[in-house]
């Protein structure tokens, strides 16, 4: 197949934008993604847009907005996964040889549409019985300390660790670090997960130019770096007993993506995963086999995950810290990947970054481990 | 690029189900996908589904319930055209190499939520001032009569023989020919559309099996068709104050369509047309380039476009006699000319049908031509 680069990245401050719309947002982060891979906007030949509750051709507004227009345009949903979906088709169509340039945006405007958490619908069984995420993830913490020995302070230390990253994230929307004790104070959202343990509700977009080989050798390309693997994958209807602490949808997922790349997780050197939850990056990067299972929380505590530790994780500060307007953040993870392997991230730098890799995955359904997952694997 | 066949097709009735959901409809259309196919639920690698109402994972609910999981499930939305941009996504797919068999699913339960006509937001300019679909449409029929010289009862005949086709088509909304007379006397929705010349609101899903040459040829495939070119467009700005007789972004996509295919629109033998207004039948094929810029309607009276007409449009009664669940209906288009093309469409078969088009279209933009487009060619 096909080589596909990222030779453009854009992405909009997160947090609260009352005065701009989802297309204000999505427009932004497409002119800064051109912008910073030297394209116009008629270089563009096609385009995909993932949001979640965005409503109809949310994609067409935005690239509208943004002065592209006559082009193929997609929107794609998928959960939380939606804007890492977004980046899969776009990568399929450069590899089937139909197009060189072509353009994924995430987009996400949830403050107009949510206050605090996501209201269940009246409808909805499951949330009925408090079978919400926050419930969902509460449940899995309490069985990980079981299981695994830990205690809520080492599972609030990761919040610490994102929230301190995203202090040094000019585009966060949390720009303020938070000690372990402001965490444990906070107010119990489903025991043992706290306020500060949980996302928040985000707007903002993120978008990636995406190249074939023969274009990005042609643009020039100093700072492409390589999707060396994208790979998508749904719940498996009988995983929906399994061990709450073991993330096969995840596991799937990431086998998917080394196999690909023939990158393998002794070779990665650091994440970006979705912590929704504080709890949700253990499960994420164990999943990933990236550290062995039960292991993960323990180790954060010794600094491993830190910036400057053995293995980084979630250095843009994560949902947690950086924010998460659903269908933008899987593109904003590949944007800091991107941004480490250029060596830009400024203060949060990882040293000797070469290979990254991100995961997101989203949604919940009934007797089913998920909606979607998504890995991919970049390489400087 | 590698060659894409259908070798499936699944189409549930369309119309009115007020005793099931989406995901029931999206997985009986599944179903008899792979069974018309003669493959498993395991075989099937990766899915995409289209719809526009359906709310988040609707793709993972129905494909669920029709007992698939575990795969790449991707929900795409592109307003009508929403169930032809998964399989264009699907092509694409199966054009990488990334897989061998592939499922398109196009799902809408409209009943459930609209009574009648689409209710605008109160929030939308342009339907407070009219501009809604009724309103554009029946705008280009009024430029289309005063253009070309035609009357409101040469329109209206579209819709006779629409209906009159829907009638012979045991899976439409709509099972009764209609005479001009009832047309005519029909309640005026916008001067000079009446009412059996819009689209109705259905429910309904549609699937169709993708596969690549070597799976096809592994499978046998002797009912096997060629996706000989699938073209998706969105709009263009520039395009707002064009003649509204003049559908650029329908000719954009079949030259994109035919370009990618080698097919002309002579060597076209039919065409399932997105039909939403009767009107709206002219200014497909006429904008790809099938009929003369304003000969169309005229012919429809000669029945030219009649089922043994030279050139027969919407021989499956089209939207208007098919009916019209948003994101189903890009695929059934697809549906109908597979059984055309395979000999397979009983009484309303095409003779000596070799090559057919569909073409699909939805959506508006303020001050742009339209949402996105497709053109699907396929070749006995």
């Amino acid at each position: 197949m096909e080589e596909v680069y990222v030779i453009g990245i854009g992405m909009t401050p997160f947090g609260k934008h009352p005065d701009k719309t989802a297309a204000d947002l999505g427009a932004e982060a497409v002119g800064l993604a051109l912008a910073d891979a030297g394209v116009g906007r008629q270089d563009i030949e096609a385009a995909w847009v993932g949001h979640v509750f965005q409503g109809m051709a949310m994609g067409q507004r935005a690239l509208y907005a943004a002065g592209l227009s006559g082009i193929p345009i997609d929107n794609v949903e998928n959960a939380c996964s939606s804007g890492s979906t977004a980046i899969w088709d776009a990568a399929m169509a450069l590899r089937a040889g139909a197009y060189d340039l072509v353009l994924a945006l995430g987009v996400e405007h949830l403050t107009s549409l949510f206050r605090g958490a996501f209201a269940p619908d009246a409808s909805d069984v499951e949330a009925q019985i408090g079978i919400t995420m926050p419930g969902i993830y509460a449940m899995r913490a309490q069985r990980y300390m079981l299981q695994y020995g830990v205690v809520p302070e080492q599972i609030a230390q990761i919040t610490v660790k994102n929230k301190k990253n995203a202090a040094m994230n000019p585009l966060s929307h949390f720009k303020k670090a938070v000690t372990l004790e402001e965490v444990m104070q906070g107010r119990l959202i489903a025991d043992p997960l706290r306020l500060h343990e949980c996302a928040p509700v985000s707007d903002g977009a993120a978008a990636v130019v995406l190249a074939s080989k023969a274009k990005r050798n042609q643009l020039g390309g100093s700072r492409a770096v390589k999707l060396a693997a994208t790979a998508l994958m749904s719940g498996r209807i009988e995983s929906g007993l399994a061990d709450m602490t073991v993330e096969d949808l995840t596991w799937r997922t990431a086998q998917a993506a080394y196999k690909q790349s023939g990158v393998g997780p002794g070779d990665i050197d650091f994440a970006e995963v979705h912590d929704c939850f504080s709890i949700a990056e253990a499960l994420r990067v164990e999943g990933m086999g990236l550290f062995p299972h039960g292991e993960y929380v323990a180790r954060v505590g010794k600094g491993e995950a830190d910036i400057g530790g053995s293995f980084p994780v979630n250095a843009s500060g994560g949902l947690l810290g950086k924010g998460h307007p659903l269908g933008a953040t899987g593109v904003a993870q590949v944007v800091e990947l991107v941004k480490q392997l250029r060596g830009d991230a400024g203060e949060r730098q990882i040293q000797n970054a070469k290979v990254g890799v991100a995961h997101c995955r989203g949604g919940k359904a009934q007797g089913v481990e998920g909606t979607a997952c998504t890995v991919n694997i970049l390489v400087a």
